[in-house]
């Protein structure tokens, strides 16, 4: 049974489907969708066209089966979802983050506190994202990607977790994004290969094409990255 | 006049125009815009926001002149159009095809069948994309691409069409996007320069920008990518 | 006091909040929304799920404060704003400009005449944009860019402001995108590092990764992009 509080603000035109939790002062703008066992902490607020809570679509041409540990999709206190981005349903995102216009993010991913995710970023499957990160416009993360707290990932970042593209089929064991670890920062443009890991605090310049894995506090550039200096 | 089969679910919100034809078990979700000579083959699902079958915009800035062959467009069995994804007129889709989240599809394009179309990719006027191709997530499809079966494009790859850079204006014959056929892969973050042709089977890597015609069952990489090897 | 022009056409789902001046013949497509102290001027066309006027969002997460000098939103005659784009308050975009489906432009930001930006571009905070300027689909400008009039940004171009990668927070001085000079060309891909200067008339090649500045009328290509002959 849905339970919405007295002081959310929740826009006519708006739609909810299922049974929601919608709490104190969240407000809930036009042409928003919200669907079942989504729950909106406290100060949330929902922007035009959002999407909240959708399963996942399968179809016979995805190679990669899609799955659900749970239905529900949290979004904690204050945070913000932007006018057009998707949450899918199994999504937990934290308290204070900014989900910005037209991003989507894929079932079972964790977001933290404090953390901005960008416009039109994808985040897909499984991802993990930490406390105070930041993930900036046009960048995509691709599937079970692992990424620390206070990390800055800029613009057109491209990762990717298949070295086989697609043809071998799925296997979570083996179809890994990359590990970023906590204070890295990967500049604009930045492409990074399967599975690399990119240590704490380390730098990957803008443009670089990183193949391999980059230690704790190293800078990186170029195309194929190699190492400038440590930091 | 329309026809819309009585197994057929649009919700209340949808605004449709025109003249359509709307298959058995076809679902229509909230703020969807169907424009005239729409078909909606039987099992396709529209997603929220989604709008198909919307003439092109002509604006005197363009240089290219606007043309539509048919004002028809159709999308086949089984296929899903994801939320705020935009199908132009003119398309032709086929089935158990996925356009993703905000994906747009310009007019003139044809998209066979079993295809996943990445979200927020464009693919721009007359592309043509034949069966089992992936086309993943922010990559942009230049006017005039030839993409052939079973073909794997990763994530923010960009083409091109005009070698000029719109200098000399549109001229269909000397505006030429890529030729990528069949089996071909292109790793993520690659560069296509305008007509290049990617041969059968061949793999452009991760990051690389391909200035020249790849052959057949080649590997190449690098800035600007050379040969490493056949495959 | 809302002005709403008596040739106006506006659908009924649209929502308009506040005073607005909607001029003669603009036509207001569905699920549109349309915040305080907009100017429509004569001939523009808003469609599907755009928003315009809409304030920016502030956030703790944020290290720049919102400031805007202005909340009206000024859009030109005859220009055209594409389904699910977002100009956010504090705007001008001159007349006979498109803005493609799902672009974001930022507050503080003037666009010219005769302009087109592309599909899914986010034109950021206080970007100034001259005339007959194209930035084509998928391209990041960021915040304090400056670009001239008959400047071509192709595809996937990203653009950043800020070399310590927000670790020294928001200074509006030290934090400064590209300039990009009148009639310059920038090649698909392209990566260009904050504060560079791009000459009048010269060329970025695809996939360059510009790291200084740019004499007037000259070519540059690769990673680190070198100078390759003057035009």
């Amino acid at each position: 049974m849905s339970s919405i509080h007295e002081t959310a603000v929740i826009s006519e035109t708006a739609k909810i489907y299922g049974d929601v939790q919608i709490e104190a002062d969240v407000r809930i703008h036009d042409f928003v969708v919200i669907y079942d066992s989504v729950i909106l902490s406290a100060g949330v607020v929902v922007y035009e066209g959002a999407i909240i809570g959708r399963p996942p679509v399968s179809i016979t041409s995805l190679s990669r089966k899609i799955s659900m540990a749970s239905k529900t999709t949290v979004i904690g206190m204050n945070s913000v979802i932007s006018p057009h981005s998707i949450v899918y349903a199994d999504t937990v995102i934290g308290s204070c983050t900014l989900i910005g216009d037209g991003a989507s993010i894929r079932e079972g991913s964790r977001i933290g506190d404090a953390c901005i995710i960008g416009r039109s970023v994808m985040i897909n499957y499984n991802v993990r994202i930490g406390n105070n990160t930041k993930v900036m416009s046009l960048t995509n993360i691709t599937g079970n990607t692992i990424i620390g707290d206070n990390v800055f990932i800029s613009v057109l970042v491209s990762t990717a977790n298949d070295n086989k593209l697609g043809v071998l089929g799925y296997d979570e064991n083996r179809v890994r994004g990359p590990v970023i670890e906590d204070d890295a920062s990967i500049g604009e443009g930045a492409v990074l290969l399967p599975s690399v890991r990119i240590g704490r605090g380390s730098i990957v310049g803008a443009g670089a094409v990183v193949t391999k894995d980059v230690p704790d506090n190293t800078l990186v550039m170029g195309v194929p990255a190699k190492v400038v200096r440590e930091l």
